[in-house]
């Protein structure tokens, strides 16, 4: 914050956004509020209710769960409180929601059930698309250990992202249970916690590596084509088959895939406690009318944060895009969650069962847009009024301001500038139309009126020749009484 | 950040926000979320785009012009980047919007009319109703010097804050012009910027210190009550009568204002200049349809910030509410702006006119608030499907998704209590109705439904006695296909 400015000239400091800030445009923002929008109705519609958390937790209550990251009280924005205390950003809001349940446990009405949107901050490098701050969604149960209250979280998610605009079989729920594996392993006699991450690690591999390279970070190790050798979970072979067969148990329906793993994992009391899970939420799923291509059981889903205890579920893109250079693209995973029954409990040391689903907003956009859908529509700009003549000003403001009456966003064009800059500022706007007023059509009580939809048609090949052919394509001078209809009918689309 | 625990026992963290943030449960939200759709748009009606900044700006872009406080880079939350450049979290939304203006001047277009919502951080003491993170909405053109950009700003104002819901005649937007004030010192003699100061400082205290207050301060100082002195702005005699002439010339219509202050000024360049932009801004202003009563010129208006350039507004509160002791409170500002010209040159060197107004939400949520009108309507729960047999959750499941389908927010109780807990749940989740399902009504092909609301009304005495006596009260059975009609009277308020 040193001034380094040479005496006698202005300090002038650079305009930039900080690394890894956006700053976000009308396109971009009215896709993300009509995201949030119409899932903010999905959860409503379920009894969820609105919460927002400030922007800043105490470190300490953030704790060591940060996502994607092991390093405790890294990858925050933190800062020292004038009374010591250390605040920082959330990461998430997660933490957040942990933090008031257990801190108004007593007075909530219970199961708490609420839905949360907004910014979390990560301190992270940035890059060309991974931002510091984004916006996140969720919704979460707290106080039901019910797997019925993991269907229905299932459920809103599978709603949401239809209601936001991703066509049916754009996206599947993908649903595992953490009880399963770790049940299987118990019964295969591993019972080191650091043993069970170790295997959970290598499962979450499996898309990248296939069945082969996952069977030898189960085993002793594998060792890449750099050269890089990876220590394996180390267990033996009988039990690499089990949790193969088990990640592999994945079928076209839920009631297959249950049958399945029924064989797979039977024999330990946290599988079977799973497994009858799994069952329940299968069942509620049918009720909630949530078909069986919309949420599916796949073994092999594990989400990397430790804190899941049970269902897991990941929300995942069947859409693919091309990047830069042409190739197809896999979407991925667009959102995910599940039960963490210990996370209430840092702070009142009793277990309190909660589930829960996040996804990322610009993600979801990114995706809509993929699919041809843009969230919200397409940009409209307002229709703007040409200034000819300073003292026909008031002119000018009375149309515009019938326009707005009639519900037509307008405006006069209020810069210095003249004719062709202010047609030039309408067109860069998306003005559907100009309004042009001068002192003839003042006198003969007239208005008139340039299509530029038309204009842009035109401009681009896609309109009729005899418009084309016309001295002044699209340009039409009608009664003042008439303006909002003739106006009205471009925004329709139906030109002159 | 210290983890002072003793050992082998695991830390618990308090759970409580960080002093100053606050938590937004759904009413509250509700409000602000109604307030912001509301004004958004009347903004986009007049052709102003959304765009949203990060929370973070180089400290050296937000510069000194923290609102309300003389200290450079005190009062924000900031914190060094790990390239060690300082960053600070935004205190308003106008100082982003000059740096993104001055960062991407070149390709905008002009003028750049843009509007923006969300939270700024203030790192001030905290104290009862005194928040360090709170919303503001804000919208301002950039690019354009002319008076009716002034007045547009004023006019959308008037209109947003109506939309919000106030009643025509509970606020006022007062105007005043910088201009004037500094034409007529200039004008007296007064050349030194620090004397200018000291009359603003001493103006603005018009409203607490009545006219010989003021004119105590205009001169030598003044003396308190409680002894202590505050040194004047050492204007001689004449100089002080012009100055307060010119705070005390406010009438009840603009053009009145405008004569009279036409006699007060006239004399130096610059105030002549401000009586010019006035009175196109009168005009600008009687064109868009805003009335005398709806936007005042107010001499006395001074608005804290030194980088206000030329016109100033403020939004006051005619309502009145009363404080926790019964006395009535007048609620005094709600929001203001002005134009400040020289904010993006700070970046660029060029001077760049600018206008634009900023209101806080909570304020006007609790101004709304006291005039009997809640944003967005009163809270309505969900309807709350009530679990008698753990057997039927699929019909419970069932019925709360038809009811969604509806459009009606349902849910299942998904805890653990009893039938009488359940109905104290409904109850304080604000449950329209809740819906009882047990064996006989399923062999039936019936439904109970409970009107919840008419037991609110009966417990607090509004609902007539008929409805008293009877054995369950608003309690009915109706064939299950007419439970989406029944649900929709009670809904309606039409109970049985």
């Amino acid at each position: 914050m040193t001034d380094q400015t040479p005496p006698g000239e202005a300090f002038r400091p650079d305009a930039r956004a900080p690394r890894g800030f956006a700053d976000k445009r009308a396109r971009d923002l009215r896709a993300e509020r009509a995201i949030l929008e119409a899932v903010s109705a999905v959860y409503e519609r379920y009894g969820f209710e609105a919460l927002d958390t400030g922007a800043f937790e105490y470190a300490d209550a953030l704790g060591k769960f940060l996502p994607d990251a092991d390093r405790p009280n890294e990858g925050v924005f933190a800062l020292q409180d004038d009374d010591e205390q250390w605040m920082a950003l959330r990461y998430d809001l997660t933490a957040p929601l942990a933090r008031f349940a257990a801190q108004n446990w007593e007075t909530l009405a219970k199961p708490f059930r609420r839905y949360a949107f907004g910014p979390v901050w990560r301190n992270e490098k940035p890059g060309p698309g991974r931002f510091r701050e984004f916006i996140q969604c969720d919704a979460d149960t707290v106080g039901s250990a019910r797997p019925e209250a993991d269907a229905e979280i299932i459920a809103m998610a599978v709603e949401g992202l239809q209601a936001a605009g991703l066509p049916r079989g754009a996206a599947v729920l993908k649903i595992n249970n953490r009880k399963l594996l770790n049940g299987l392993l118990t019964a295969a006699g591993v019972e080191s916690n650091g043993q069970k991450l170790s295997v959970l690690r290598a499962v979450d591999k499996l898309d990248r590596l296939g069945v082969e390279g996952v069977r030898l970070l189960l085993g002793e190790g594998r060792l890449d084509e750099s050269g890089a050798f990876t220590k394996g979970a180390g267990l033996a072979g009988k039990a690499i088959d089990s949790v193969l067969d088990f990640v592999q148990a994945g079928a076209a329906s839920r009631s297959e895939t249950l049958s399945r793993l029924a064989n797979v994992i039977g024999g330990s009391a946290e599988g079977d406690e799973g497994l009858d899970e799994l069952a329940k939420i299968d069942a509620a799923l049918t009720s909630l009318g949530v078909a069986e291509d919309q949420a599916l059981f796949e073994p092999s889903i594990v989400r990397g944060l430790e804190y899941y205890t049970g269902a897991v579920f990941e929300a995942e893109l069947l859409l693919s895009t091309t990047d830069d250079k042409g190739a197809s693209v896999s979407f991925g995973s667009i959102g995910g969650g599940g039960r963490y029954d210990d996370l209430v409990a840092r702070f009142t040391g009793q277990q309190t069962p909660a589930t829960g689903f996040s996804f990322g907003v610009s993600r979801l956009t990114a995706a809509l847009r993929a699919a041809g859908r843009e969230p919200g529509g397409q940009a409209r700009g307002p229709v703007v009024v040409i200034v000819f003549d300073q003292t026909h000003m008031g002119e000018y403001f009375s149309v515009a301001g019938e326009l707005r009456a009639a519900g037509i966003a307008a405006e006069v064009y209020l810069g210095a500038s003249g004719m062709r800059p202010q047609m030039k500022y309408a067109d860069r706007r998306l003005a559907p139309a100009a309004i042009m007023l001068g002192g003839d059509e003042i006198a003969a009580g007239t208005v008139t009126i340039k299509d530029l939809d038309l204009g842009r048609e035109l401009a681009s090949g896609v309109a009729d020749n005899a418009a084309w052919k016309a001295e002044r394509p699209g340009q039409q001078t009608v009664p003042r009484g008439e303006l909002v209809a003739a106006v009205r009918k471009i925004l329709l689309g139906g030109g002159q």
